[in-house]
């Protein structure tokens, strides 16, 4: 587990002879001492990625003359890379609807520092989680959706993304379809949870054709928004056993407690750089 | 769990009030003791479903009469009932092709008799899995098939199976499709194990489907044949997580480990009488 | 799953013939609908355990007059018996100290309905917690503790709870031993959640032992209280894999996470009378 | 997951700046393309350990040289470190008492390819499981112990491994506690697998114990074997959840389906060179 002091250094390109020695053999020359890596080579898709936590050995690290010295190395091998400090709290967004059991998580997790995270602002089609925002001292926004209103809607809440800085936006139970060009926007950096039912289920009250086919587990899946919503790259999922005795009802309320996990673990990973996201598929370190 | 002198007694009828008690009262009057007992009254079908393991107190229990002397009341309620003795190995015919996973997890478990079946016959499409069935003295059946042959096939396992007496038909891993025919003779009185993964996918190489979706998760699911094969009414379902390094033939391995598992217990269910089937969904009794 | 229209009724009496019945039928004669039932008898300890969800078709059930004629009933038996109206949330009071993450958890599924309590107070030895029961309006006691004030202390916190109604404690990481005194009294109808590692560890610093020892899991487990702290009956237990990267401070996050889960699903077995204590050791109806 | 032109390079040592580079850059200078790279520091124990998974870009890759070359190397880190060709077959001995579920499992993968064993030879106190063994065509060494002959029979069998030469025993619940001499000759390189239950049970009849306490888990734990049976550092463990309806036979069944998955994975692991010892703790690179 990264601690006070490890920086992370995430990268990823084709896959090419070299790739490791490049960022390893960088870390060495800079005094930087590895804590934990991982790498991994695509054979299918001939990507290869990388993740170091690392201390500095010196004092006085500068990251910008890092970063600075590595990127002609890394242009080399077509190579992405990003650095990221200890202890940074990302500045995030949360978008609800009505339902809260994602947002309770969040913000518990957020105000005991289970997760590094900087909440700017709520923003919800409904006024209802007002409150809860409130309490932990957090601007709420109630943008109002109908299908006429959608895109300045939409253009509203973007205008709140961009204000508040966010760098992650993290859907939790935001029960909207986004449009076309906003999932554009969001594309890899904002995260939705939906459930995940076996065998699947298309349109309207999953969990009811999921009780009338009698399913025996129900899930979760937390995944990155992009083009083509409810199906974007999944970072991680969760399930549990039910049986007959759950009604719809029932599922539904199961399927709750599984969502909350499942997208706190997904932004966990996320903000620890483990999630890497290539094509329609993720590469997530997810232990050790 | 049942023991060397309990006997079970399931019955379903509709709702009604009185369903516990016309059971309950003739097991007291034939001085039954009952030592584990569920009922379930689905409130969305108005369907009454009860399972009782109970032990005989006066020697000499005669089920004839027993069954005889119910068989009335049990029509008060239109209710259908069954009486399974203690100790009983249920005569069985498995189905393969050529993977063993599952047929070698079932022999294992026969001859051990952690399974309480009679494996009458291995029937199989393939000549492969003969030497395995021969170690442990099963008649093996090599019925090849081909679009052609299909009906003759079919008939041909028909009489095998009718032959054994079978009272269960496993489909451990028998790669064809059965013609509706054959799906109606087999519905409700043969078991089969497919993969399930989230979200579905529909067509062929579904593990590869999966990779390219980059699934977190796979798994299982045990059903009845009825005449929507793979579709089923589940019995019980398995799940494993998996990460970006399994490639396609890994998440096959793995699935594989699932899906003997999960097999294995929906036969113990079954054999158990924890299953009971309702027009598509199952009501299991699973533990307690 | 019951419903807003469903009672409960729970016995439990040494086995003998007609156990089951005696229940099912007085159901039965009072025109109320079983929809669920569970039974189990004990055969090692020679005990009989019963549960049954029920609708009355009546109007007007009269629970009064429903208890007073199975009294005798029971009592020929030695049937010990009681009956829980719907809809009823259960007064209770919740002991912590300084960590808070098993309290959220309780005060956000009180606040939405997930839990049917009515949390009448909350009792701390720190001031810590005051402004998160503030926020949903309930009355925090600080009742701050040293050794030699244990007596006094424990004389206030039996006062509270006594004045609260409360029908069930929770010892929602409340660190502090209690007195055999106190323990008595909150014997069988107080619930507390401790640790619980593979293989167990005994002392201070628990996970740090379990560090030491390099442990792949860390559990909890939910108990009753009684004479023997953090050895009651168990009620519950939950588990999660670990690895070497989880440091001591890692283990204890985990740890959390795990203990509100754990705890909030004993607490609703207990408060939907799944939950049977008898002798040291409890029988649970956890599901259909 | 490790293919069959995958080489496996592991190390270890104190914790330096370099260790990382050291392996990498050697890798990089022969043409090595890693493929999965896993390192951790331990920063409580100061050290140091890396896996890499390796294909050779150049033909006719010399391991010989390979190791010589890197040798000086690791010498200037104190790293010890090992090669590990693909598709190697292990060369193993299991030693067993009575109950096969283990062996069964064990000798099924071996069957199928599933682990890259080659077993040389099962040894077992008892003649009963010979005929499985003969069956799998490996050769089968009854060696009867009693107190008095322990000393002779250990002596046996440790010939018995030795002639075969085998670079893993696995007790595959091999009942007989080994002497500290026997103890101390496989410390590091023999697996053994027993019950892990919460809270932990010393003394005889562990399952009995923990039906008395109505434990609502059972679990299973692999480990080598050091010079402190039943304690030596952990692999791997699993855990499966019972209720009050499993007496301690059913406990004992429950745990066998553990103890052989849990065994499995522990020597999936230890081949594929994920399983580090340092002091009394394992290092396990288990996924990606």
């Amino acid at each position: 587990m990264s601690t006070a002091d490890t920086w992370i250094l995430t990268a990823q390109c084709p896959s090419r002879l070299g790739t490791v020695d490049v960022v390893t053999r960088f870390l060495k020359e800079n005094h930087c001492y590895i804590t934990e890596l991982n790498s991994f080579d695509d054979r299918l898709a001939c990507h290869f990625f990388i993740r170091a936590e690392f201390r500095p050995e010196n004092e006085g690290f500068d990251s910008e003359r890092f970063q600075d010295e590595f990127a002609p190395r890394a242009a080399e091998f077509d190579m992405t890379f990003e650095l990221t400090p200890p202890g940074r709290r990302t500045p995030v967004v949360i978008m609800v609807s009505r339902t809260d059991h994602c947002l309770n998580d969040l913000l518990y997790r957020y105000r005991t520092g289970q997760l590094p995270i900087d909440v700017r602002a709520v923003i919800s089609n409904h006024p209802d989680l007002e409150p809860l925002a409130a309490w932990h001292r957090i601007p709420y926004h109630h943008c109002p959706i109908t299908p006429e209103t959608k895109p300045q809607q939409e253009a509203e809440v973007w205008r709140i993304i961009e204000e508040t800085g966010a760098e992650l936006v993290i859907l939790a139970r935001y029960m909207q379809v986004l449009s076309p060009g906003m999932s554009a926007r969001l594309s890899g950096w904002a995260i939705n949870i939906h459930h995940s039912l076996l065998p699947g289920f298309k349109g309207a009250k999953p969990y009811h054709q999921a009780y009338e086919k009698g399913v025996k587990l129900v899930g979760a899946t937390a995944h990155y928004i992009n083009d083509d919503l409810d199906e974007g790259p999944i970072i991680t999922q969760g399930v549990e056993a039910v049986d007959h005795s759950h009604y719809p009802e029932d599922l539904v309320a199961k399927g709750r407690d599984i969502e909350r996990q499942t997208l706190a673990r997904a932004i966990d990973y996320h903000l620890q750089r483990r999630v890497f996201l290539h094509a329609r598929r993720t590469v997530v370190f997810a232990g050790s």
